[in-house]
């Protein structure tokens, strides 16, 4: 029931992904005729959208003229995490000029946070990386109401409910804005340059600090009608589980993630019972101090020396995602599993309880030819994501 | 990024859905020049798919000339169920000209079922309900290829895998045939004239002999990469629960559902650990004979008459659907949930206890403006859509 997207669109869309482009070439892409194709052209150029750039290698007759996006678009993608601020600024192609990557705490409020970011963005301009920027892209980590431009209710960002991201940042730069949650951008980048590259049907997991899934299908996002699809970190895994930030128990976040993972890795230094993440917190400044934390990565170095606790902790948490992937397979029967967040660095062994669990509970004809695999992007997933759909907002605009 | 549908399947679609239209509102509801619309209205009346009937009352002006769908068309319904056929001819408009429904066990294999469709088919002829169908649309209860109108390793129809449904309907009634999984047909009905009525976002549980779920997402069923998208029957819901079908244990459909409902029913009335069941086998011809069994029903009386076995059993059963809704409403976010299939005459017992799970387990931002509901077309559901897509597959080729 669906129709292709006008022609502009695609013909931007063409030049983004692939770069310069014959005249000819266009043509029998798009499938346009030559007077309407030169007219779209026309038309592109005189909006500086696109330009002419000498001529093509001849395809047997006459040479045709290359088209390219204009050399001077700029996008800038911002993702947000619960911990940190990256930001990059490309060109049409999508091509990092500048990254920055920081820590910051999301819930200093939306005025601490959007004044860095807008920081970070002035140093681009003043070390000469854009002029102006075309579009801009951010994605934050919590519902968004991808139609106004704003977080709504986000759990873990006080402050951000309702703010007008959107509409400040296009007040800031002049230009079209998107917001999105952090990992739906995630998954709009993995599906453009990563192991996702133009499978239509999947799912794109986010083990970080929480856990988060973006959905992606008939070949977009599926936000849901509240703009919080995919928010899986608060699905029931253990009726008598620990207390979840949420006020429920047993929450898939509340037994795996960054701060599930922190939280038991220390108790199982304090205990004694893993030898390796014990000697971790002494030479962090003891157990003792109180002070010291051990993170996703101490467990995963003590599973790659052999402990056998750090073992055991990521397969028991690869074993609670698999069971709510399990349900969520036979649910969507989706053509891919991408993981991706802090914690895949976790590697090989979370994916493979992952797998395990996933093709022993969920509908044989599910996961008949399903791959589950690691997130090829890895920390650029979101800005990447961030810029296409910045870019598209733009295009979107040519018509 | 999605465009409108065709003007001429608009224009089909509306006629279907809303009766005689004059040419002036045609215009203005379709957005199309007065020239463009003649052209339209003129193709179809010439492809018999239209026919002008008489003139609209005057909005002011000259009086417009009414359009209407073409008396004539007919439309079959085949919804096949574990147990049962139900079949539906209509009009153009998909109002029903003649109904049957009869018990099958869809065991019996396809040439032997659909035998008996093309008796009940015939019969309808014979009866002077149609001359030539225009369009046919079955269900069936099992996954399905959509696009190659077929079944795929349906697990309780033995002899259907990869059978050519669609091939050999089209052949039989020389029309457009389609093949559909019997949920989503329900999902379909349920939108075009139950409580989902225009709802874009909505998932439909059917709780019959098995549990399955239709998806209906941006204005469309979702079907999944393989088409077994809503298979949510195998979704583990207890680690050590009862031996399913399926070869796993603790499946949703293994502890509720037909099935489960009536193994638990005759187990209760045989202890006498319910008064009303074991009262009810006794009528049936005792629980000695071991032959009698029981039914959704007899639960649902019991119930009605306060038996606390019964009631128990009904509100365990919507605690593990409501449970394994809650995750799927914290996936998909979704605008409604409508609960349809046999099981759906355990009424409102059933539907408080799935609310208070879904309501408490589920994110608060995704049940906000959230209506579970009971489905308003009961058995006439799967019928309903299954003309709906028959009539969509004649619209189409009529361009």
């Amino acid at each position: 029931m669906y129709q292709p997207a006008a022609p502009h669109l695609r013909l931007l869309r063409l030049l983004r992904d692939q770069g310069p482009v014959s005249r000819a070439e266009l043509g029998d892409r798009l499938e346009l005729s030559r007077p309407r194709l030169l007219a779209e052209v026309e038309r592109l150029v005189a909006a500086e959208m696109i330009v002419e750039a000498g001529m093509a290698a001849s395809r047997g007759g006459r040479r045709s003229t290359l088209v390219e996006l204009h050399p001077r678009l700029r996008f800038a993608a911002v993702d947000l995490g619960a911990t940190s601020i990256n930001v990059e600024v490309t060109n049409g192609r999508l091509e990092p000029l500048a990254a920055y990557q920081e820590a910051a705490d999301i819930r200093s409020g939306p005025r601490a946070i959007l004044l860095r970011v807008n920081e970070l963005l002035a140093k681009a301009r003043t070390d000469g990386v854009y002029d102006r920027l075309d579009a801009v892209g951010i994605g934050v980590p919590g519902p968004v109401s991808f139609r106004d431009g704003v977080p709504v209710s986000p759990p873990i960002m006080p402050g951000w409910d309702r703010y007008p991201v959107r509409e400040l940042l296009t007040q800031e730069y002049g230009c079209p804005a998107v917001v999105d949650n952090d990992v739906n951008i995630m998954a709009i980048g993995e599906r453009h340059g990563g192991v996702a590259h133009s499978v239509d049907d999947f799912l794109f997991v986010k083990i970080g600090t929480g856990v988060g899934c973006g959905i992606h299908l008939n070949g977009g996002v599926f936000r849901g009608v509240d703009g919080c699809a995919g928010d899986i970190g608060h699905i029931q895994v253990e009726s008598h589980g620990p207390a979840c930030s949420c006020g429920n128990t047993g929450c898939l976040e509340a037994l795996f993630g960054g701060a599930a993972l922190a939280r038991d890795a220390l108790a199982a230094a304090r205990s004694g019972e893993s030898p390796a993440l014990a000697a971790r917190l002494e030479a962090l400044g003891g157990a003792a101090s109180g002070g010291a934390t051990l993170t996703a990565r101490d467990v995963a170095i003590g599973a790659a020396e052999g402990d056998i606790t750090c073992i055991r902790l990521i397969r028991d948490g690869g074993r609670r995602v698999g069971s709510v992937l399990a349900t969520l397979v036979s649910f969507a029967n989706p053509s891919m599993i991408v993981i991706g967040g802090g914690l895949a660095q976790l590697g090989h062994v979370l994916l493979a309880e992952i797998r395990s669990v996933v093709y022993r509970r969920s509908l044989p004809l599910a996961t008949g030819n399903l791959p589950v695999v690691l997130s090829e992007l890895g920390s650029r997933a979101g800005v990447t994501g961030a810029t296409v759909l910045a870019s598209d907002a733009l295009f979107e605009q040519a018509s």
